[in-house]
């Protein structure tokens, strides 16, 4: 199974359109250390012919530009994707919106939660997606389902479990009271099987806080991507960027007593790999202290373009 | 005034994700005369710090990374950007979906008629653009605009006309009739003007037919940006590409009796620029005798990057 890390970056990518931290000033000046992320997202494949994007971001049209392995070939027929499949995690904008690149009668299949597909199916611009050309399934939380795209099996399956996290952004309601309207499925984790060899990750891009129930699912997995938008609970705060902390927005931070790091330290989870990191992030500077603190403690910082096979 | 192409592509962009029309295959080798293109969008200026987006497509985050114009300067506050508003000429996904690359709660002002606000409206996904931070605001045909953003006038006077044009491709209603649905207001060209200068251009990136009212207004102008979806009506048919004709997407085509560069050609329009280019037009390849022809008409064709001082 080969995983590609599409974009590594939170929503608004890296840098980000209108900010000014000190972070996007560096990557925009080409400073040594920084790199420019886009928007979340991973490809999957079992035979690296056929690929399956989990979730789609804004800029999904890019990153098909940057990654040979997602065009047609030059031998394929006038109108042809090895991406068949497209598995959105949650209606947050940076996961979701890319499917409108994915327009042009191209066969595939989009899979999601209820949830999920009710904002989808709730937006008319997404009907650039021709519903007989592109079926969209249902995902019911906790049952593996075998991927398929336009008629063939994938071989793939992906388990979809909900994960402590909030309704997207653009849907918060604030009279619904604390969880601003938030319901089951709103956020999930997937888990990701090769069919032939057995072998399995996860892919976590939002998550609240690890609880127990998730703990013990992660527990000595061999690989997980997982959410590494911010490595202080309030640095958008103190950086003067925006007045909310990672727990109003649905992101445990990587660092701290209730973080990531100190969370999954006795889950021997063989590979952890950060996505989703946010532009006001420590970690996206190469040499900074905070990079050296999460590499030490075991995990790695994703970047656009990595590739894993496992 | 300044104007710059931000892309010159249609729909899809060049090359398109699922595209292998010989085009879309030498521009991804790399080919002699071929060039990438991103999707259709021009930015305008009065005076080189404030800009206006005309048109928003969905490849705007990359627009912006290859417009240092358009980045916050390394002085500027924390949160900050040079544009200030988007006009939006229809509903179509090149031209609008790209708003959603605008969020953080930075001030702009978005400006269309009715009918494209009410999809914006229409559809959740673009509350992610809080309307106490961009207010919408209603473009009348016929009248003269002018605009401002975050409360400052940006020197700039923008009339949107109906032109001969169809309704966005996911509204297309079957059921409605032959014009499926299409209503004025869903197709509309601008005239922007300097308000210091009093020069002014026209932008017309979606256009069925230039008929006698449109030629009248166009007749003289200094500066023109046209639909150049397609060179000939059917060659995406011939092609194999899709079974549609530009008549039927609601795009004029640049050759033969009907096209543009007849119906052009007894106005003395002091500089014309195709915009909106398919992937499978053959000027897109710079030595195509279809682009020699094209030239030879008094016409350029557009790409991403073009400045233009008037």
């Amino acid at each position: 199974m080969l995983v590609r890390v599409l974009g590594a970056g939170a929503g608004g990518g890296f840098p980000q359109w209108n900010c000014n931290c000190e972070n996007c000033k560096a990557v925009r000046a080409g400073a040594a250390g920084f790199v420019p992320r886009t928007q979340s997202s991973l490809a999957v494949s079992s035979d690296g012919k056929a690929w399956v994007l989990l979730n789609a971001s804004p800029d999904l049209r890019q990153q098909i530009a940057d990654a040979r392995a997602l065009q047609p070939g030059p031998e394929d027929q006038k109108r042809a994707s090895p991406i068949r499949a497209a598995v959105i995690t949650n209606g947050d904008v940076d996961h979701m919106a890319g499917l409108i690149n994915l327009r042009e009668l191209q066969p595939f299949s989009i899979y999601a939660h209820r949830r999920v597909l009710n904002v989808l199916n709730g937006n008319s611009i997404f009907n650039i997606l021709n519903a007989e050309a592109v079926p969209r399934t249902e995902l019911e939380l906790g049952m593996s389902t075998p991927l398929s795209g336009d008629g063939n099996d994938l071989g793939l399956t992906v388990e979809a479990f909900d994960v402590p996290g909030k309704i997207a952004l653009y849907l918060e309601d604030e009279n619904a009271g604390p969880d601003l309207g938030t319901d089951t499925g709103d956020t999930v984790g997937l888990k990701v099987t090769d069919q032939t060899s057995g072998v399995s990750f996860f892919y976590i891009p939002g998550c609240a806080t690890v609880d127990d129930r998730l703990a013990q699912r992660l527990k000595g997995a061999d690989l997980l991507f997982f959410d590494g938008t911010l490595y202080e609970d309030d640095e958008m705060i103190r950086q003067d960027l925006m007045p909310k902390t990672g727990a109003r927005m649905g992101h445990i931070s990587i660092s701290g007593a209730n973080g990531s790091i100190a969370a999954f330290s006795p889950l021997k989870v063989k590979r952890k790999i950060y996505v989703h990191i946010n532009n006001s992030n420590p970690v996206l500077d190469d040499n900074s202290p905070e990079r050296q603190q999460t590499e030490a403690a075991g995990w790695e910082v994703g970047y656009d373009g990595m590739e894993i096979q496992i």
